[in-house]
């Protein structure tokens, strides 16, 4: 049996499941997402030790701390994992909401229902904690999902989805509708960006490397996540105690993060006021200013090269320029955002609604920190990701955002 | 210069235009839309001359008589051109619509709005008025468009397109928010396909070898149209008449569209009253109908193979088969539908619903032709072809499908 063979009958027969998922009643599926957070509950022991396989392999192999801390499962992830399975369980149910409806001239009923996709593939790096989440958000959405995690995480993976399946069997459900990906090189996420008809959408989550490569290579439907490089951009008539409270806040409360800020621009104006509270300020909070020769003039602050304009660092590093006026801002922002989530502030209205207008990004914001890009923040209650594509979905994806519709058309004899 | 390069140069221009037509007023489109209609008015001889060469050529070179039909420009066709073009000035904005607003516990003001994609790209076979449709439903919802019509349309497609720019141009929007695509060859639609970050959604419109090679190669985001494999299926529950009409509707109204039916099921039960009086109906339409042992017991009905069910036929052709229930109805328009529109005729309360749960087609219907699913016939106004994908949009695409949202996040210094 080849990669591609095994993939394909996985997804096969998460076509089949999904077949009777599409169907279950909220109350089926909630009942299915409690036993599933009971069961890792019960089951953290056998999940604990797999994960500590997992943690011990990556160490040997040298892999970086901050790596192996993403990767590794504490009591305190465990219940965190649980959580999330019992908030999902608590969330309304998408499917069969009426998106819009008529009756037309004819008389005939037209009804736009939300039903789900069918079968989606997950593709992900790292943190296992991730495949639980995953699955309780397809399952409740009502669509099979075939999760490829990544290989570090493999005894982790396969111990929590063991747990998972066990439970959605018992609470009736099929548990195909639930599956670990059967192979981790490289040549299962091929086999799924080549299942197209067994595989309704394929969501890449991790790195830009994978996530560039799955959008080039994938016949499946792709919903693109997560590069986040975020813009805060100071204006001549920002409040500087918001302003520097706001960038500080985007950069430093989580570097790691899809929505933390990597560039900073201040207007021209304001320059003198501001680069040099906002230089002492990213200093005391460990922050290396990569900037122009504005910036560049601050002790401590490195020069920026265009490489830096274009970094996504997901460290304690930020970009600075100072911008001779909006425009500059906008032009700045066009070139190099990675059109997720971009920031002005400003106590000026006109700025305020030309920022709005013509910065073409996920997410904009307004005297508010770029960090509030955020399925949790926006209070969808879950989140499977943050979409940076145009179609479909954009910005947190939530429950609804894991349907698609249909039209259902009912009359009483109608010809044209 | 290459094709490449001529296209990644217009796809430039488009973008550049782009950004001033996404914060046009609605004002500003509608004037430009009316211009675009006058203009078209006054310049249907040049038009006409010019499609006049595409007959020629197409009439030299032995075309088919149908499809020089297709091409073939009239009075007629032009004035729908032109009323199609003040229909869409008629029509709401989306951009602009608020989707879902709320204010969340902190204060923060949220905010998800529609707003244009930015540049959309169109390819397209054969008839030219689809040049002057695509150009105003994109203009009015704020994109960009390129058009690449088929080179058998190349001398029609360059006047509209001249014309047309010429009075966007007075209107005051740039002219480049409407370009004809260079070069007819494949490698434009390459080239396109290959333009990823320049142009935001590639929708193809023709045969299903044009989709097929699109949605494959694209690494520009696709919406998959058109290709129509439409069940309609009678019921043990049926009413004989209402079924009756609504088969020959389906299958006669109009042959060489999407939503045409091309394959009929019957139930077991009503095989014996119902095969008979169908056969005949259709006959006496001029349909060949490809059945199976029970259809092919009538006189002049063809033995049907599984490439019968595989087929759009898109002509005066049925396939049609006895199912001995309505689970093998079920498992036979799973099995062969390419999801686009399916129908049941039944009284049965229950059959209907279980029709409508089970069958996964961008249209379900119940007791009407599979041929209302259309823009026009749900009421949208203006359509610019019907997607048979579930990611963004499924079923007719009016203005609101041509649009992505973005979330406006509106703060006072706000940080987590």
């Amino acid at each position: 049996m080849t990669v591609e063979s095994d993939v394909r009958d996985a997804a096969e027969r998460a076509r089949t499941a999904s077949l009777s998922l599409a169907v279950a009643t909220r109350a089926q599926k909630d009942e299915a997402l409690l036993a599933m957070a009971d069961a890792l509950d019960r089951g953290r022991d056998a999940v604990l030790t797999a994960n500590a396989e997992d943690v011990a392999r990556a160490e040997d192999g040298g892999t970086p701390a901050n790596i192996v801390d993403r990767l590794r499962l504490t009591d305190d992830r465990l219940d965190g994992m649980t959580a999330g399975l019992r908030d999902v369980a608590g969330l309304p149910d998408p499917v069969g909401d009426v998106v819009r409806g008529s009756t037309l001239a004819n008389g005939l009923e037209l009804r736009q229902v939300r039903v789900p996709f069918g079968v989606v593939a997950m593709v992900y790096e790292a943190r296992p904690n991730v495949t639980a989440d995953a699955a309780g958000i397809c399952l409740k959405s009502g669509n099979a999902v075939l999760l490829r995690g990544s290989s570090s995480a493999r005894s982790s993976n396969a111990a929590i989805v063991d747990v998972l399946r066990t439970a959605v069997g018992t609470s009736g459900l099929h548990p195909d509708v639930v599956q670990l990906v059967p192979g981790d090189s490289h040549e299962s996420v091929k086999a799924l960006m080549r299942a197209r008809g067994l595989v309704d959408v394929l969501i890449p989550r991790g790195g830009a490397g994978l996530i560039r490569s799955v959008v080039e290579e994938s016949s499946v439907p792709v919903i693109e996540t997560g590069v986040g490089n975020c813009h805060v951009y100071v204006d001549r008539g920002a409040d500087l105690d918001k302003a520097l409270a706001i960038v500080v806040n985007a950069k430093t409360h989580r570097t790691s993060v899809c929505n933390a800020a990597e560039s900073l621009l201040v207007h021209a104006d304001v320059a003198d006021v501001f680069v040099p509270r906002v230089v002492d300020a990213l200093h005391a909070e460990g922050v290396t200013v990569h900037g122009d020769e504005t910036f560049g003039a601050r002790p401590g602050v490195v020069l920026a090269t265009d490489d830096d304009w274009a970094e996504e660092y997901l460290s304690l590093d930020i970009s600075a320029r100072v911008v001779p006026d909006l425009d500059a801002a906008l032009a700045h922002v066009r070139r190099w955002s990675s059109q997720h989530s971009d920031a002005i502030v400003t106590e000026d209205l006109a700025a305020a609604r030309r920022f709005v207008a013509e910065v073409d990004s996920a997410a904009v914001l307004v005297n508010a920190s770029t960090r509030f890009t955020d399925g949790a923040e926006f209070g969808f209650g879950a989140e499977i990701g943050i979409s940076t594509q145009k179609l479909h979905a954009r910005g947190p994806m939530g429950l609804p955002e894991m349907t698609t519709t249909k039209y259902v058309v009912t009359g009483d004899g109608h010809v044209r």
